[in-house]
């Protein structure tokens, strides 16, 4: 049988022509994540705005294909909010002086993006592509902590995450399981079926004989089994009314976060910080890459664009074939230009989310020695929102944990304070879970994003209005401007979105200048 | 306040001494796994039977306090079950020639344990003291595979783990918001808390506004989310008739061992393969060992004890004040003794785990390139049961995952094939989950651990009768020999149990030898 004649008869066998496919290597010729645009292009210029992770990929990508380009990046370092903090960094906010972070060398946090979802195939394709080495992101961690402050009768403790998981898994299954005991709930399920719905209950919740949740291994001991006689204590669960009563069944606490698809476990990041991916990158462009250049004015021009800026020798003005614009909005909404009044209006209109985050230096990793907690994350109800414990050095010596990382209001009123009383509100809320703040901690570091020159923002936060009647402005050009990044596409906050954003942008750019027809992705993408 | 006045205070406030114990320092004085046992003894001659971790971490302990010790191992390498198979690694089943691993440098499996939750803090305090470094052990995985063969209408379909968790959470969560709709079926919580349940199970479930469960982003897309117009395409759930009739609500397939206290993330491994821990002891002990020394005959005497053994040069027997007998059960069963009865009934009676695994050396990582699978486990109902992909070398060329890890009857069944049949098995079973078997495959190396030579088990699985009635007898010294291991510990199959173990008998041993009352643990471990 010949290959044509396989992939007929293939064809007609809906769902079996995968398997078969690989089974003859056949799928292997063309990788998921190749970016082989045909036609070099010799003598034009793009001009990139904004040197995060979708300025340079854009660059980095046009230059495979012959084009000459120019990133304009206002900060002294590329990389945008792919960015990690640690010895020596500096942030300037809005309304603050700037600041220095003076973290132990090794030490690090990220101040932006710091998992990689396992799905997000185009930001792994780049990591392997530029040789950068990743590690398991712990994002889900049974042994950290749900802290209710002033809240109910568990108020102030630390509940384990596993006890709340087991105790609300065994009384929602317990429920569910007496409710069928009296009869058939579901129309659809024969009987035969409603008992094995009954049996999976017990399974699921740890139900005994009689269907009753009671105290369970899954929510950990009171005293840890061992050698000899010791098999261990388990105590009793908390109350169902104890947990409510605390708001532990409150979004809040119950993490339902963790089942987004893009928080499920394999998560990643990137080895030694998440900016490895950005510095990775920036040595691909560095010849295309003007830093310190603050974009002033975007021009559409006859035959081109003009992009004026200022730098430390002055103002200047360069001209371009095209350009590729990948600043935030709310940054873009503050530069001169000569837009059409829709693009204008979604640039003004589409919000961006008020987020931060506070960097914690401890001279010893205590969340690790005393608390037994490696990575993932403890959540509050107060103002912290969340304290992420380090994926990387686990059993080292000291550690950086992100002490609140919090969004919306609670981020506005923490982007408020000066950077010492951020400090302050970090470490009287985190003493509550974690005493050894007292003794252990050495000396912080926080980003507001949204009060972050240059950014003004985390990333796009879409309305269903907003994305209905905005956002498809921005996704044609204005005249040769391209508008990039997370901002235009359905990965927001993700880099991802930068990536996939210069893709699709580099495509019709690209297909306009050659006059080629070019779909990008050139197959639907499978999930 | 002084240090004392401070501490008796504190001591009359319930569950508020330890932070503000850690708030002053105090507790940092005695590290958690402190094993400091009062008193030096020379002149002491303690003989361990077996070079796993148990008797390693006995001699290692032991050597501390002063004492002489001579470790016999049967074997010519060090580390029992803790061990990785690499290139030139070699095992002899009992039924079967030698075998050697082929596999490329640089890639390995663990045969035996391959995982150390998070709690386990002996196990990751060994790795501190002996400078193992550790890595995430990805455990949970929701990207990976329920596999029915041959089963209902999902039969022979790969289905991602995320699909049925999210799938079967909406489904139940609906059956259980619906009734709460029609009457409160709790008499303990009250209306408001009632309807605070019901807002739970909207969340938990991912329903709609009239607690429906639909198409969830939760479980995955068709097409995945992008740039510009993609906002991704979501299919609609699996029905629930069909999960159930493909039995996909089983124990075999709906995960709740990921429920189980020891398999909740946070989970490690040893960088460079798990049997790096034994390496970093053997090291440690290396002038006690005798490597080559199988055991033949263990006599308690009136003064000591007195070990008989034969390696390459003939017979030899050993005189020692005191003996840990860390050999497994079914391993010492057949090695003369004059132990009492009840020891010796104990010994023939307790059962081990049939268990086996083989490792899959692949030439392309096509379960992370093609099927975004990066460690993390795919459940089957077949004779597989598991398989695991690796939690190492993400992105990397190569890779060997575990084709199966199995148990019981079915590990009986593969146990006793030959080691070609048993990747023939593999690679039948495995290729109908990824045909890229067929093209990827190069090399496998299988360990029966039932059958394996020096083991002849897995681990000690014990019935309600048999540690109630047996495991008692082997806890206490049989004249001057104890008994150490996993075997002797609540923490079956895990290597925590070598360790708390082997302490537990040094501490019993040594309180003996200097007439001192050592408890051990010093105070109730914490869980």
């Amino acid at each position: 049988m010949s290959r044509r004649d396989f992939l007929g008869k293939s064809a007609m066998l809906a769902g079996g022509a995968y398997p078969a496919m690989m089974a003859l290597g056949m799928l292997r010729a063309a990788p998921a994540h190749a970016f082989n645009l045909e036609g070099r292009v010799a003598g034009k210029h793009i001009i990139i705005l904004g040197g995060g992770l979708a300025g340079m990929t854009s660059a980095y990508e046009l230059a495979k294909l012959g084009y000459t380009c120019t990133i304009l990046e206002a900060r002294q370092r590329a990389g945008g909010r792919c960015w990690s903090i640690r010895n020596g960094s500096t942030n300037t906010e809005t309304d603050k002086p700037i600041a220095t972070a003076h973290f132990d060398d090794g030490l690090y946090f990220n101040a932006g993006p710091s998992r990689i979802p396992h799905h997000h195939q185009l930001t792994l394709h780049y990591c392997k592509e530029l040789n950068v080495p990743i590690q398991v992101y712990n994002n889900v961690n049974e042994g950290a902590y749900y802290f209710a402050e002033g809240k109910g009768p568990l108020s102030n403790k630390k509940v384990r995450v596993r006890e709340v998981h087991n105790d609300i898994r065994g009384y929602m299954t317990e429920m569910l399981a007496k409710t069928m005991d009296h009869g058939n709930l579901d129309a659809a399920l024969t009987k035969e079926d409603a008992e094995k719905v009954i049996e999976y209950l017990r399974a699921e919740g740890g139900l005994d004989t009689d269907k009753l949740y009671k105290a369970s291994a899954r929510r950990g001991y009171s005293e840890a089994p061992g050698a000899g006689d010791r098999p261990g204590k388990i105590s009793d669960p908390h109350k169902l009314a104890d947990i409510i009563h605390s708001g532990l069944m409150d979004p809040d606490f119950y993490n339902v976060a963790e089942y987004t698809y893009e928080l499920q476990m394999t998560m990643f990041q990137a080895v030694g910080g998440m900016d490895q991916i950005a510095k990775a990158l920036e040595k691909k462009v560095a010849q295309s890459l003007k830093l310190g250049a603050e974009v002033t004015k975007i021009t559409n021009t006859a035959n081109g664009v003009t992009i004026e800026y200022k730098d430390a020798q002055g103002m200047h003005s360069l001209n371009g074939d095209m350009c590729i614009c990948t600043l935030p909005l709310p940054v873009l909404s503050n530069i001169n230009n000569n837009f059409s009044s829709d693009v204008s209006r979604a640039i003004d209109y589409i919000d961006y989310m008020k987020t931060g985050k506070i960097g914690l230096q401890f001279k010893r990793r205590f969340w690790e020695e005393d608390d037994h907690i490696y990575g993932g994350i403890t959540h509050t109800n107060n103002e912290l929102t969340q304290i992420f414990y380090p994926s990387y050095d686990y059993l080292g010596k000291k550690g950086i944990l992100i002490g609140y990382y919090n969004f919306n209001d609670k981020a506005k009123r923490t982007g408020e304070l000066s950077y010492a009383d951020r400090e302050k509100l970090a470490l009287e809320k985190g003493r509550l879970v974690h005493p050894q703040y007292d003794t252990e901690f050495e000396k912080s570091f926080s980003v507001s994003w949204h009060k972050t020159k240059y950014n003004l923002g985390g990333w796009a936060e879409y309305t269903t209005d907003a994305r209905k009647n905005q956002y498809p402005a921005l996704l044609k050009p204005d005249g040769r401007v391209y508008f990039a990044g997370e901002h235009l596409t359905y990965l927001n906050a993700w880099m991802a979105g930068a990536f996939e954003s210069a893709r699709s942008v580099v495509a019709a750019l690209h297909a306009r200048i050659t006059e080629q027809r070019i779909k990008y992705p050139a197959q639907g993408a499978k999930g």
